[in-house]
């Protein structure tokens, strides 16, 4: 009989040979088997559960008796009795090889696990977290060889673990001694290694200590401030909150903040006071919602526009409000809780914030780039991330170009006169038949189009409030398909529509997408106002995409990706008829969903993706649009719906849009059209 | 003619050939002579000053003609005119090689200058601080490739300076913007670079800053709290102070305020709470003293005994209080002002705290074998620093013994019946005539000995008020030699002794050193209790020292160092009378002064002696008396004046003690002697 046997692990394939009664825990280590243990083998964390299988595998070309592992031992049975066990699992540290064996590393027992996300188009997430817990058992004092408690924590991390040069911050030493006597020298440490090669110890607990780490990747925008609080082990997303961003006091836009900070002294201090009370309050509101120990969010990580960014960092971000746009710092950050003053979370909690691209072009812009990775594209692809402001990658794996593109609030319903922010009842979904000119459409919080006889009852509660972003989109794209509105954007009156929803409002007309006011509710319309304001958010969103084409020397892209938390809204057809993205085959326009709140759940859960993005950022190469020539000229030129200049076959194959002009019959209006196409 | 010409730097003796028409400054770095600059060469910081010499050079073969550098230009005489320079003396940015030439750099353009102390016997500080100034032209920012101001501040400090990979705290980050632009992109940064390679901005004014930097070496004592403010240019003191700890409050001792931890709930707080304030207290003293502006103490380094690290950190002491004495850290820390809640200095200035050597033996002891440098001696030196513990360092360069003895507070004039501080009035000098048993001192304040005419008149203002440490050494080493005191530590009746100044005090003796009575004056005796302090103190000292030597396997030390404030008052003649330290010639027991103030400062100015020291710290070998059988043993024995065991043949070279014993004369106190000597 041989003495050592044959170990073959799965999924990843690896083999290699042990001497028997070799523990699997031991063999996976020694073939660099991504298995997971937190205490170390001494069978107390349960992380590194296996599943052996017995009998034949032709594959491998091996035959598994049921010998192959010792016999199930007392530790696994008081495991299983107290904290159960599936069937067929064996605890890796404690089952030892007597024979040529193939064991199973199920998902969950795997550090480097993967995460399959919710959206089908979205990429996984490798889980190879910067912070994780370790069980050691630390050496007592010994007057002989006097060392400081702490010192032989580093040791017992170097020699259990080999983890170098922890450092602890003295605030955290400061519990160390009595942690060390109550867990009697056995205790657990969250140790935060980041990309840099620092090593920290953020927390610890005498004994073996059962909880989860958590962290929160927090997409922090002008509008919104969206945090998800992810699970350091599994990478699961166990509460997302949104809540407003209550700087929206002090200037709607990021501009008008920039002024109230200038005209206010004192007032960058004010909205960095109120931002950092707002990040306490939603990761207090997480952390009850998942019933999670606040002290248990041991790492945060930001992703944010460049203006938002000096904010939370507490700069005066008025360099940023004019050129040459000059940020304070652009590279990424690495901070503790107490820099941002974060008290609501664990004290030595680490905070990562990714790197501003330009003045313009924000972390946020390098998370969408860490989440949809133009710079691996084999094709040319186009993103664009929808907000106040839009933010344009544009590239593929030889060279990625990155603009901001001042699009203005009309895309989030402001400045819409019946615009709304997207929320129960506003009008998110728009179809006009081309030959009646009449509307239908669905409302935020009901699946039912208003044309249902059911509609009524079904948004009894919300009622019908007003038109959202993406809703302004469709109803104005939608009224150019049916020949409501020309290609210079001039709403028709009446008479050249032959519909009466035209009404006249002042000198131009309006389009009258809802009357609610028999029953006392709103008259919803979309003024020419509407169509104007939309009109220059589209210009500069198109200029700003074929400004970046004109830099890589293309006319065509391959593929667009919509992203924000609006980009998920918006029907690429509709996008296309008005002309906000460059000609494209409309299967070819996706949606990423939020991508800066996916990029900074990537950076949260994998410390890897911090040293990637940061090497990618300084790659991109960025346009400033306030300053190139180019912009001006495709701006203007984008006015009309379509574009004046730019075709758009791909587009013309699936829709054709009326040849009319409503000029001739609205001079007065339609100069302001002329005058604007001049400017 | 040849196009290059010799120089030769004095007195590095360093020399090359440079291309006419180099600045001298260039020369001086590519061959790596020591000549300071801060603003990189352009003219304006004046530190490159140097001497050209004219005339023959036989010793290096060089004749320098007056037309050796180019002529003195405008920005020389600018600067002459403005602030003065010495003549003879040129910039060395500004004056260009033209023929031959050798060139002083005087000291004070050497950034590695040595720094020349008062005391005779103490070594120099090679000048290397950690912290220095640099002057860099930023460059602007720029739309086409845009960085963060910083990023620019660190591209110019590497190119500038080789300066690689600065890094800038986010509250420093926020003055970055308005100074670069109020400095129009030229700021002078204060670089602090440790000995672990991290390198951060500290600070940053705009343009050319004319100040200096200074640091404070502080030794927080429990008793008193010495603070040295330096310079970190030339590594004078510009002021030092003294205050007492405030903590005495909660216990004379050490023992006694871990007992008022242990005692009261947040006791510790309090403590580390008074001690910081009274450090904030301190530094804006010297400060304002030094008329330095407080921010500008940009460095701040610690030396102290292991209960006051701990509560200078904010660390529980109560583990230091009972075996085995577990430090929560040993290792040296390098922190921000603000984990010492230290406001009245620089924000970003940095702190170091020397490492501990064990338990009892604290980074005072650390900064003592700085100073001392036991472990580069080549003889055997026994370095006793003598405070309300002594702390002994015993070794030559092939292996250092430390230890810890618990002297108690008696050398310092605590529980001595008339003990005072070291103050103006106290009796620090003693003489006491062998034949008439008469005694004559000297009190601080006052150069006269107490039989001098003057002396009365001289000392009218401060009186004679008590002993200080030093005194009561001397008075009773004085009595035991004059035969008032036998070697069992007895005090002889008058009858006994001859002298009426031995006066009965109960059922033992006391000596009369000054009786005051008369002019409503103080009464000072020494009583038998104040022997028996003494006698106890000095044998804790001695066996420390016994033990060391029997580690080493010695029987004699070739010198013995006294340091500490104490040390620095102790006469060794007295103080090997009382057999306070071992056997040695006279003429090798000298005083370090305050030694651990010293390293405090070594620490200070000189950033490698910190690596240095942490070094040396590791190979100490520490050896803990509490657990050492051999003290208790060498602790009775060193009872009596002179030792039982011990032979002292150099001290007997010198001085002959009186065979006396009052023992039969006196049974009751004797046998109290017998008792301890039996214990």
């Amino acid at each position: 009989m041989a003495d050592d046997a044959l170990v073959i692990f799965t999924p990843s394939g690896k083999r290699g040979r042990f001497a028997l009664g070799t523990p699997v825990l031991t063999a996976a280590r020694k073939l660099g088997v991504d298995l997971d243990s937190v205490c170390g083998g001494r069978g107390i964390c349960s992380k590194c559960q296996i599943t052996p299988g017995y009998g034949e595998f032709p594959k491998h070309g091996v035959t598994v008796s049921h010998e192959a592992l010792s016999e199930w031992n007392a530790v696994e049975a008081r495991y299983k009795r107290i904290r159960g066990l599936i069937d067929g699992r064996r605890l890796g540290c404690q089952a030892k090889i007597q024979g040529d064996v193939v064991i199973d590393v199920p998902p969950e027992s795997q550090v480097h696990r993967q995460v399959i996300r919710k959206s089908a188009t979205a990429r996984k997430i490798l889980m190879d977290p910067a912070t994780r817990l370790y069980y050691i058992e630390v050496a007592e004092p010994d007057m002989d060889e006097p060392t400081g408690d702490f010192q032989r924590v580093v040791a017992a991390l170097r020699e259990q673990w080999q983890i170098a040069d922890a450092t602890i911050d003295i605030g955290l030493l400061r519990r160390l001694q009595p942690v060390l006597r109550k867990g009697e020298w056995k205790i657990t440490v969250a140790i935060h290694r980041d990309h840099h090669g620092t090593t920290r110890v953020i927390d610890l607990w005498p004994g073996f200590f059962e909880g989860q780490l958590y962290g929160l990747a927090i997409d922090l925008g002008s509008t919104t401030i969206a945090a998800h609080l992810c699970n350091l082990t599994d990478g699961s997303v166990v509460v997302s909150s949104g809540l407003m961003n209550p700087q929206i006091r002090f200037g709607e836009d990021l501009m008008s903040r920039v002024s109230y900070v200038m005209m206010n002294e004192g007032g960058d201090v004010e909205m960095t006071s109120a931002i950092r009370t707002a990040l306490n309050g939603v990761a207090q509101a997480v952390a009850i919602e998942a019933e999670v120990d606040p002290k248990l969010i041991v790492e945060t990580v930001f992703v944010c526009n460049p203006i938002m960014h000096h904010l939370l960092l507490g700069i005066d971000p008025v360099e940023l409000g004019q050129a040459p746009f000059a940020l304070a710092t652009s590279d990424s950050l690495s901070l503790g809780a107490a820099d941002l003053e974060l008290t609501s979370i664990n004290p030595n909690a680490q905070i990562y914030i990714l790197p501003c691209i330009a003045g313009h072009v924000g972390a946020d812009c390098a998370a969408v780039a860490l989440s949809e990775q133009p710079d691996k594209s084999e094709d040319m692809v186009l993103i664009v991330d929808v907000g106040t402001n839009a933010e344009l990658l544009l590239g593929n794996k030889d060279r990625v170009m990155a603009c901001s593109s001042p699009t203005g609030p009309a895309f989030e319903g402001a400045q819409i006169s019946a615009g709304q922010r997207a929320a129960p009842g506003a009008i998110e979904r728009v179809e006009i038949d081309p030959v009646t000119k009449e509307p239908r459409f669905r409302v935020i919080g009901s699946d039912l189009w208003s044309d249902d006889p059911a509609f009524a009852a079904a948004t009894a509660q919300t009622g019908v409030t007003g038109i959202c972003g993406s809703g302004i989109i469709e109803v104005i794209a939608e009224m150019r398909m049916a020949g409501l509105v020309d290609a210079s954007g001039l709403i028709g009156s009446a008479a050249q529509t032959g519909t009466r929803r035209c009404i006249p409002t002042g000198r131009t007309n309006s389009y009258v997408l809802f009357d609610g006011t028999e029953a006392g509710g709103p008259l919803i319309t979309v003024t020419q106002g509407d169509v104007r304001a939309i009109q220059l958010g589209k210009s500069a969103l198109y200029a700003g995409a074929r400004l970046l084409m004109d830099q890589l020397g293309i006319d065509k892209v391959d593929r667009v990706v919509l992203a924000g938390a609006f980009g998920a809204h918006i029907s690429p057809k509709h996008a296309m008829v008005l002309g906000m993205i460059p000609d494209c085959r409309l299967d070819k326009v996706t949606s990423a969903g939020n991508a800066a709140g996916t990029g900074a759940r990537i950076a949260l859960c994998n410390v890897a993706s911090r040293a990637s993005i940061e090497k990618v950022v300084k790659r991109i190469h960025k346009v400033e649009t306030a300053i190139a020539p180019g912009f001006q000229e495709h701006f203007v030129a984008a006015n009309a719906i379509p574009h004046a200049t730019d075709p758009f076959p791909e587009l013309a194959a699936v829709i054709s849009l009326p040849d009319i002009s409503f000029n001739t019959h609205n001079a007065e209006t339609g100069t302001g059209g002329h005058r604007r196409r001049r400017g």
